[in-house]
């Protein structure tokens, strides 16, 4: 994949590390990045994250092949649609937000036409923000999600996909409500926990924790503000997902109460298998 | 400290560990460990984790000046009282479980004169299992408690915490039934949290997990025998911790279902303070 110009809009760890892997990769001549401070963009430059950082995203958008979008998910829409209309026909929009149903269903009956719009989710990130956490192999051997409806268009899809790829990762395609569903499950309810862990902590036990309780609790540290915006958008399905880990919790509670360790031996082989699947 | 002869009943990760500080610190001159199988014992011997490994207890405290039990907590008391009545006047007792007030008040009554027990618990340790896992450095920095009760002789006391400092470790003094309500809550739930977040994950998504699922669920790879044991032991105080998280997730599922942003924020921005003050 060789891009002319590629726009970053929202210079963060994301859209960082998709800079530098962009350009240490030889993927893209031309790395624009778009943020709301020029002190920042400056910064980010000079780190080898971009080759120019502008305040507005409409001048980027105007000059780029692909613009991908990695702002908080409550703005993802918004931004496409405001960059939109002064892309070049041909232009392929694409984001890296954690959720995909309603941005995918906002922007689409609203794009102008020759420009697509392409959702996208890496599996990758931290509990750290910033662009001075950027890391050119944070998509290696990852899995970004790209997502496809009836309004796809093909060569766009294809052309996401081989962008994921040019920067590591794995793809695999989904549709965007089968994507929020899963991620409801594997990514905002362990925050969700992870959260509600720390913040039941009583103050005087702090010094009592272990490794145990500091990774089960690690991703607690994340931006509460993107995470609200996150569970805002895909609350239907982090409900769903809650009900199913209340409903173990509570056979928990039964076994406990009621001494039946052989059950509650056997929930914890069960989880040891799942957890051992997975790998580190 | 200058320890003749220390014993160590059950030389896994902790045994094998508090072995291995012991000899490279200096702290021992010669480290006995007490096993159920004699090919395990001969490679922890060759590894220099143990001096020399014996399957009999009772072998191993006739000649020794501190004995530490490092077997599941559901045989800890049993362990300590065979081998409680062949010590020498003047030897100390201790272990590393888990869980202490069962243990302690088991022990303490039946305890034979001039022999002394106190209860200890490293918080250290892993989901790894095994001495081939010993790491001198498991303890240092860390907190060990060590528990006083009216039975506890000062003495002994002071010794069993100038061993565990000179491997390296913190110490902190706590009664059983203190330390029993605290790590129910620190290491006892993130433990049950963990198991039931991987137990639940259906089974297609496994793929769609990323370092937020692993981290939260890590712990739940632990040995579940080792585990349920600690449950049994320690259920009362693990059913009020499992209720004041399922207190705070019941206010999570509010804030969804409301559609209550800001208090779902607040709860996180108060989750976020409290993990950033643990450190990693």
């Amino acid at each position: 994949m060789n891009v002319e110009t590629l726009a970053i809009v929202g210079v963060g760890l994301i859209g960082g590390s998709i800079g530098l892997a962009a350009k240490r990769r030889g993927l893209a001549r031309r790395v624009l990045g778009v943020g709301r401070q020029q002190s920042s963009l400056d910064r980010a430059a000079a780190a080898g994250i971009i080759d120019e950082g502008l305040l507005d995203p409409v001048l980027a958008a105007r000059q780029a092949e692909i613009v991908v979008v990695c702002t908080p998910v409550d703005s993802i829409a918004e931004q496409v649609l405001a960059i939109a209309p002064v892309c070049p026909p041909g232009t392929l929009l694409t984001d890296a937000g954690s959720t995909k149903a309603r941005i995918v269903a906002t922007i689409e009956p609203a794009l102008p036409a020759g420009v697509h719009f392409v959702g996208s989710h890496p599996l990758a990130g931290s509990e750290k923000q910033g662009p001075e956490h950027a890391d050119e192999n944070l998509f290696q051997d990852r899995l970004t999600i790209v997502t496809r409806t009836a309004a796809t268009e093909p060569q766009a899809l294809e052309k996401t996909s081989t962008f994921w790829r040019a920067l590591g990762s794995k793809v695999r395609v989904m549709e965007p409500t089968e994507h929020d569903k899963a991620l409801a499950f594997t990514s905002h309810l362990p925050h969700l926990v992870a959260a509600a862990l720390a913040g039941a902590l009583p103050g005087a036990w702090g010094e009592l924790t272990a490794s145990g309780f500091r990774d089960t609790t690690r991703i607690a540290a994340g931006d509460p503000a993107l995470w609200t915006a996150i569970f805002s958008q895909n609350h239907a399905a982090v409900l769903d997902a809650l009900g199913l880990l209340l409903d173990r919790l509570e056979r928990c509670r039964e076994c406990l109460s009621a001494g039946n360790w052989a059950a509650l031996n056997d929930l914890l082989v069960q989880a040891k298998k799942v957890r051992d699947a997975l790998g580190s």
